[in-house]
C-alpha cells in the first residue's frame, strides 16, 4: 500500500504535490518523491523517511519549477525504505518517471527478461520493471505503450507515468489498487484516494480495472484496453476530509476490516507460480528444514494468536513440534534453543520490542531466525535470517485486523511451503490447499455483505459486563484474537477459553445473560461444542455461534448463529476472525468509544 | 488422612464406632472398618467403599457384640482400596488390631526386617507392620511395647490398638497425625476429630506428639516416652458439629488452606532418604529418561497450572522439552507422540473425565504415561504406566488449595528426581533443592500466621469488578491459579497475564482502582516487574504486590505489599500461591458466598 498523487495544471506542480501526499500518509510513510516536468525535462526528487525529509530537501517544492508532475508516499514491499527505492523510477534513458501503488507479482521474471534485454536495475523495487517496459515497448504512442505494459504485468497497480516526450499530459492506470481522477477548473488530478485533491475540487471519476486514463490541464480522456474512448459519469463528493481518509468510513478499523480480502490476495497470489508456493528470498532449503528439532513463534498480542493457529497447523502438516511463547517470557525461560531450532517471530511493525529482544536472544542461541512482518526494512525485517513480508500496508487503527489476517496467511504459506519442500504433500492435498488460500478472499468478502447482522447482535449486547469467547483445537486460537479485539475497543472484560476447560472453574462466572461467543467450525469436534453450548446455556448464557454454512442444527441450542462461507478447515480461522472483528467494531462504536485510538495502547509497542 | 474413632464403656462399641465414623467420613471414605473386643477375643469387619456398605454388612453394629472398639474411615495412600487393605489391621496371632492415620515413611525397610523375622503380610498397606511390630515387640506390658513401636517409625501417626490379653482397656498415641480424648461418664473415646464424639460428652483432651493414653471405662491416664504420667488439662468444647468437622474453622476450604504445610510434608518427607530422593514403586530408570523426547503434561483446571508450573522446572533442570496442554485439546490437536514420549497426568481425583481420555489416548500413541493423583486406586492411578501419590488425604472444597500445592511438591520432587538419577545435579545443588523441599512446610506455616494482613486487604477490594494477576515465567504460572481461585469462589472476573503481554491489549481494561495483583518473587526479573507496576499505577491501578522478604524498594511502587519468607526460587511457587489462596476465601467469604460449593462447580468433573 502506497499513496500516489498527480497533477497537470497551470500552478506549480510540486507544492501541490506535497500537500496532496501530505493526506494520503496513512497509506504510507518510510520514503516519498516527486517527479516534476520542467524546462529541462524530467526532475525526479525523493528520499527515506517521512514527507517532512523530502519537503524540506526542496523547499516545499519550490525549488523545482514546472506545472506538471507526479509524487508517491511508500509503505515499503519489494525493497526496503531507501532513497533508492523510494518512487518515482526513471526508466533507463530517463524518458519515463513512473509512481505505483500495488504489487507486481511476476516481477521477477519481467526482470530476468529485460536485463537480457540490456536493461539495468538499481533499486530492488518490483516497480522498476514498469518503468523499462514503457520503454521497451515504446513506440511514440503512448496509450498503445500502456496497453502493451499493463497486458505483460501480473498483479495490481495504480500507476502515474509521466514522459520526456509529452510536457503537457500524463498518463495513469489502475487495477485492484485504489486510483481517483479530480476533476478541476484548468488543472486535473489523479490520487490514491480524496483527501489529497479535495481541496481543489470535490468532482471526481472512479476508475474500474484497466481504465487507462490521458489527463491535460483542460481535458482527461478515459479508455479501456482496446484503446476505445469511454465515458464516465462525474462523482461529487460530499465527504469531509477526515472521513475521505478513511474511505468513506467512519473509523480506520472498520476500512481496514473491509480491506482485508485484498490484503490476503496481495499476501497470497505473488507467492503461487505454476500450482506450488515460492517464497523468493527465503533460503530455508529441503534439508535444512528437515533437520529442524523445534519450531519456536515468538510474538506478542495479536501475533502471538497468529502464532497459536501457526502450532496446529505447522505441527499437522509438518510434525515438528511447534512452541508459541509470548516474546516478554521467551528470554527468560530458558529456552531450549541450538543450531537447529528455528525461531519464527510475527510483529506487524517489525519494531516490536519484546519481540526484538527474543530474536536477538535466539540468535544468540544459535537459532536461525525467521520473521513475518509488515513494515518492510523495519529492524525485525532486517536483522532475521529470513522474512516473509504481509503484504498489508500500513494499519492505522490500534486494534490490528488485516495485519493479523495476512500474518495468519503467511503462516498458512510457509507452512504449505515446507511440506511441500519435504514431499510432505500429494499434489492433490498440495493444489486443495492452494485452492482454498486462493478463495478466502472472496469469502471473505462475501461474510463482510453480512455485516448488519453483527451490529445487530452487538447492539443487542454491547452493555455486557463480561464475555467468554469459546472454541476448541483452531477455533480457541481465533477465539484469543476475538477475546482480545473486544478488550482492546469496548474495556469489556472478555475471556477466551478452551470450550472444554471452561468447566473446571470459569464456569462459575457464567450467570444469566452473560453472553458467550461459542465458535463452532471444527468439524470432528461441533458435537462437543454443541454440548459446552449447552452447559453454558443451562447457566443463563446468551450463546452466538459462528458455525460452517450447512451446520442448522446448531440454531436449536444457540441464540444467535453467525454462517461462514465454506473452506478448507486449515484456513477457516481467516474466516472466523471476520465477525469477531465486526462484532468488537460495533460494540465499542455502540459505546461511543475511540475505536481507533482505545486507551492506554500504542500502535507498535516500542518499550519492553 | 483417615479418620480413627475408638471407645471403651458399657454400651455396645460398633454402633457408636460407626456413629463416630459418620462424622468423620470428610476424612477418607474409601473403605471402612471395626475391631470390637468380644467375648471370643477380637472381632475385625471392614469393607471397601462408603461406611454404609460396613454398617449394612454388620447390621448397623448390631451383628458384633461388645463394649470396647476401634474403627477406621480410609483414605487411601499406601496400596489401594480393598477389604484387604482396609484397617484395622491384625497382627499375625491376632494379638493386635491396630487403625492408623498417617503415613509410616520407613514402613518399606521395617516390612523388610519384619519379614526376615518371619512376619508374613496380607496387605500393601504401611499400617501392617505397626501391628506386626507389636506382635514383634510384646513382652506383656502394652505401654513399654508401645514405646519401642513407636520409637521404630518414622512419619506421621495416630494409632488405636486393641490387645487381645486386655479385654478392658485400649491404648492410642499420636505424632503429627490429630487425635484427641474425650472424656465420657463411664465411658472414653478417642477420635482424629471432635465431632465423632460430641454427640457423647464436650470434654476433651487434646494429645501432644508421642503421648500415650490408656483407657479404660472409668480412667483415661497419659505417659510420655519415658513412662512417667502426665497431666491434661481438659478443654470444653463450645463448637457445635458443623464447625467441629472443619477443624474449628467455618469452612473447608479454610481448613484446606491451613493443612498444607502437614500435606506438603507428608507428601515430601517419605521420598527424601539418605539426601536423595527416592520413589518407590516407579519405575522410570535413568536410560529411559535420557530417552524421552518430549513430556507432555495433561491435566485440567488447577492441575493445568500445576503442569505450567512444571515446564519451567523441568525443562530448565533436565533440559527435555515440555509441553503442558489442557486435557480436553490434548486429543484432537494432532499430539506429536510416540513411544519416546512421556506423559505426566495430573489430577486430585483421578477420576477426570478428560483426563482419563487423554491418558488413553496418549497409551493408544505409544507414550509411557506417568500419573501425579491424590486418590489412590482411581481409574488414572489404575491405568497409568507409573503413579506418584500426593498424600493430601480428602479434599472437600470444591476450590483446590492443599490439592494443588501437594501437586506442586510432586512436580518438584520428580523433576529433581530426573535431573538426579541423569547425573545433571551436583551434589550440593541436590542437596540445597531437597532442603528447599524440606524447609517448605515450616515456611508456609509462617505465612499463614500473617493471614490478617491479607483479609484486611480482600476487606477493601472485595467489591472489585475485574481484578488482574501479572507475574513472569513461574510467577505467571502462580497467577493462573490465583486467578482461577478467586473466579472460581468470588465470581469476580479475572485473568492472569504474563507481565510483559499486557500492553499488547489488556491494559485498555485497567482504569482508576482496579486492582492489579503483581507477583514479584522470580529475582532477576523483579525490576521489570516494577517497571509493569508503574505502567498499571500510570492507568489508576491499585496494586497488591507479593515479594520474597527483604525486598523493600516495591513498597514504593505498590500500595501494598505481602512478604514471604525467603526460600529457593524453584520452590517459591509454593509460597506464592497461599496468599492468593487467603484472598480469594476472604473475598468469597466478604461477599457472603458459598465458598465450599460454588455455583456451577463440581469437586470431580467426571463429564468431559
Amino acid at each position: 500500500m502506497c499513496g500516489i498523487v498527480g497533477y497537470v495544471g497551470t500552478k506549480q506542480a510540486a507544492p501541490i504535490l506535497l500537500d496532496g501526499l501530505s493526506k494520503l500518509e496513512y497509506r504510507g510513510y518510510d520514503s516519498a518523491g516527486v517527479a516534476i516536468m520542467t524546462d529541462e525535462g524530467i526532475v525526479v526528487k525523493k528520499k527515506k523517511g517521512r514527507l517532512e525529509k523530502l519537503s524540506n530537501m526542496i523547499d516545499g517544492g519550490d525549488a523545482i519549477k514546472g506545472i506538471m508532475g507526479i509524487g508517491h508516499t511508500r509503505w515499503a514491499t519489494h525493497g526496503e525504505p531507501s532513497d533508492m527505492n523510494s518512487h518515482p523510477h526513471l526508466s533507463q534513458s530517463g524518458r519515463f518517471a513512473v509512481v505505483h501503488n500495488g504489487i507486481i507479482e511476476n516481477y521477477l521474471k519481467l526482470r530476468e527478461y529485460l536485463t537480457k534485454k540490456g536493461f539495468e536495475f538499481i533499486s530492488e523495487t518490483d516497480t522498476e520493471v514498469i518503468a523499462h517496459l514503457f520503454e521497451y515497448y515504446y513506440n511514440g504512442d503512448i496509450i498503445d505503450t500502456m496497453i502493451k505494459v499493463i497486458g505483460k504485468v501480473d498483479g495490481s497497480y495504480a500507476l502515474g507515468v509521466l514522459c520526456a516526450d509529452d510536457p503537457d499530459s500524463f498518463i495513469a492506470v489502475r487495477k485492484e489498487s485504489p486510483l481517483i481522477v479530480g476533476l478541476g477548473e484548468g488543472e486535473n488530478f489523479i490520487a490514491s484516494d480524496i483527501p489529497a485533491i479535495l481541496k481543489h475540487t470535490k468532482n471526481v471519476y472512479f476508475l474500474e480495472n484497466n481504465e487507462i486514463v490521458v489527463l491535460t490541464k483542460d481535458d482527461v480522456k478515459i479508455y479501456n484496453t482496446d484503446r476505445e474512448e469511454i465515458s464516465k459519469e462525474t462523482f461529487v463528493v460530499d465527504w469531509d476530509i477526515s472521513a475521505a481518509e478513511k474511505g468513506g468510513y467512519e473509523h480506520f478499523m472498520f476500512k481496514e476490516i473491509m480491506e482485508q480480502p485484498r490484503a490476503i490476495a496481495d499476501t497470497v497470489n505473488p507467492r503461487i507460480k505454476d500450482g506450488r508456493i515460492v517464497l523468493d528470498d527465503i533460503s530455508l532449503t529441503a534439508d535444512y528444514i528437515r533437520d529442524i528439532n523445534k519450531i519456536y513463534i515468538v510474538a506478542c498480542g495479536s501475533a502471538y494468536h497468529v502464532g497459536v493457529v501457526g502450532k496446529y497447523v505447522i505441527e499437522s502438516m509438518v510434525r515438528i513440534p511447534v512452541e508459541v511463547i509470548v516474546a516478554s517470557e521467551f528470554r527468560y525461560c530458558n529456552p531450549l534453543v541450538d543450531d537447529k531450532t528455528l525461531v519464527i517471530l510475527i510483529s506487524q511493525s517489525g519494531e516490536t520490542a519484546d519481540t526484538i529482544a527474543a530474536m536477538r536472544e535466539a540468535k544468540r542461541l544459535g537459532a536461525r531466525t525467521f520473521a513475518i512482518v509488515n513494515a518492510v526494512g523495519s529492524c525485525i525485517a532486517r536483522e532475521a535470517d529470513d522474512v516473509l513480508y504481509t503484504w498489508a500496508g500500513p494499519e492505522i487503527a490500534v486494534a490490528t485486523t488485516k495485519a493479523y489476517s495476512t500474518q495468519l496467511t503467511a503462516i498458512y504459506l510457509m507452512s504449505i511451503y515446507m511440506a511441500q519442500e519435504l514431499d510432505m504433500l500429494t499434489p492433490e492435498l498440495l493444489a486443495k490447499y492452494i485452492k482454498a488460500l486462493e478463495k478466502l478472499p472472496d469469502n471473505i468478502s462475501k461474510l463482510l455483505e453480512n455485516k448488519g447482522e453483527i451490529q445487530y447482535i452487538a447492539s443487542k449486547y454491547f452493555n455486557s459486563k463480561s464475555v467468554f469467547f469459546l472454541g476448541r483445537t483452531l477455533d480457541y486460537a481465533v477465539a484469543l484474537e476475538g477475546s482480545l479485539k473486544l478488550k482492546e475497543i469496548s474495556y469489556i472484560h472478555s475471556e477466551a477459553y478452551a470450550a472444554g476447560e471452561l468447566k473446571h472453574g470459569t464456569i462459575a462466572l457464567i450467570e444469566e445473560g452473560t453472553v458467550v461467543v461459542a465458535l463452532c467450525t471444527v468439524k470432528n469436534l461441533f458435537d462437543k461444542m454443541l454440548s459446552n453450548i449447552k452447559e453454558v446455556k443451562a447457566r443463563g448464557a446468551v450463546v452466538i455461534a459462528v458455525a460452517e454454512e450447512g451446520h442448522t442444527e446448531i440454531e436449536k441450542e444457540a441464540d444467535y448463529v453467525i454462517y461462514l462461507p465454506k473452506c478448507d478447515e486449515l484456513v477457516m480461522p481467516s474466516e472466523v476472525v471476520v465477525p469477531l472483528q465486526l462484532f468488537s467494531y460495533y460494540v465499542s462504536s455502540l459505546k461511543g468509544l475511540d475505536i481507533d485510538k482505545p486507551r492506554n495502547l500504542a500502535k507498535s509497542v516500542t518499550v519492553e
